[in-house]
């Protein structure tokens, strides 16, 4: 129960929604005592505060798709400092494993001979739960939870066409990464089964200061009503904020 | 930043996989404040070890379906301290929100005028993949994750009828408390769809020293060769342990 960066190894760490009291234990004891860390843009500085005053801090975000560091040269410092025998907190928001490139990142460091662990985060499918009291199965309605993403690649929706088949009656849809045009992707979602009434929670900035929650249903998710960018959706009858 | 529990007030939080490292930092301070404490069964020794001195713990479990104690007594002994002024901390093995009965546990809390408060936690599936070292999603093969359990019901497997299609292709599957039976299980998605050579892993007794991980393929899981329970099943091609 006390986790200190080891010299030469690589720590890919979550580092939750972005409250400093939603990180594990764990992963405050890497940060106070990692010699480098390099994090994503949306790790908050509330939560970067809590560093070494002695570690080097290398931000390494790429926002909106537009890179201003690419996936190669995070690659790169890792490799250069892991190998100069200092240890590395590779600090992504919400939980590592998903929606990140952390196959890449293992890949890299597999390849390279890098030790290397992986230290779970709060996701924010959770997190934004958490803040809006609602659970995220029930018993009677919803006894699976699907977290996916719905990139937008040359202008179309990715959310739905690789779904074979219809969507599942009984599960919560959560969707990072919405993208902004929620009516064309709730007229997709209708399209693929999902009906049109299905409870819909937007969340736009979830869990900071500035978060703004629109509920409604698919069928009256409107553009103009949600909040700006960050934004998630909660979509399924088991979603009902208290 | 310095979560104190408040008197009259329940917290629901999640007590994630049993490693006290992968609490929060805010359950670790509600442990500490807390006066009351109802843990479930799979909360561990060393997590409720963190526990005021003074606090009262009392074990709430329900082990394998046979109740020791109910969901009423669980709410009334929620409404009992809460009322007589006192903190509670209703403590669920990994997060409250999911495959818990969060939504029993809200709505009682909602119709008492009780004030309430949600703190996630780190369910078993993004701890089991920090262990395995392994991507929960991936850019070229998954951009899906699906969070599932496998009751069974009278002898029936339920995880997969209530899908209306078949599986999409593109995502990673997690199964919580899949029953012993593996092979039916694995024959059932086989069915809706998945195809047989999917990889993948059955992890024992998750994130403990008697972790035990057997790596397969949908079409060679085998009872024997899986460990004692708890057990949860990660399938899918993105699902590769490093």
């Amino acid at each position: 129960m006390n986790k200190e960066a080891q010299p030469g190894t690589v720590y890919l760490a979550g580092a939750g929604p972005g409250d400093p009291g939603l990180l594990t234990l764990s992963t405050i004891q890497l940060l106070q005592t990692a010699d480098v860390i390099l994090p994503d843009d949306l790790v908050s500085d509330e939560i970067l505060a809590l560093a070494s005053p002695t570690a080097e801090i290398i931000p390494v975000g790429k926002r909106c798709g537009q890179p201003r560091i690419t996936q190669a040269e995070i690659h790169a410092l890792m490799l250069q400092h892991a190998s100069a025998d200092r240890s590395v907190l590779r600090l992504k928001s919400g939980d590592p494993l998903i929606f990140g490139r952390a196959g890449e990142e293992i890949a890299f460091l597999r390849d390279h001979a890098i030790p290397f662990e992986i230290i779970p985060g709060i996701t924010t499918a959770f997190a934004v739960a958490a803040n809006l009291r609602t659970p995220l199965t029930d018993r009677t309605s919803a006894s699976k939870l699907i977290l996916a993403t719905a990139h937008h690649a040359a202008g179309k929706l990715e959310v739905t066409p690789k779904w074979t088949g219809a969507f599942p009656e009984d599960a919560t849809l959560v969707i990072y990464m919405p993208g902004r045009d929620f009516r064309a992707l709730a007229d997709d979602l209708i399209q693929s089964g999902i009906a049109p009434e299905t409870p819909c929670v937007a969340v736009s900035k979830a869990t900071t200061s500035d978060e703004h929650v629109h509920t409604t249903t698919l069928a009256q998710l409107d553009n103009s009503t949600v909040g700006p960018a960050p934004v998630v959706l909660l979509i399924g009858h088991a979603i009902q904020p208290a």
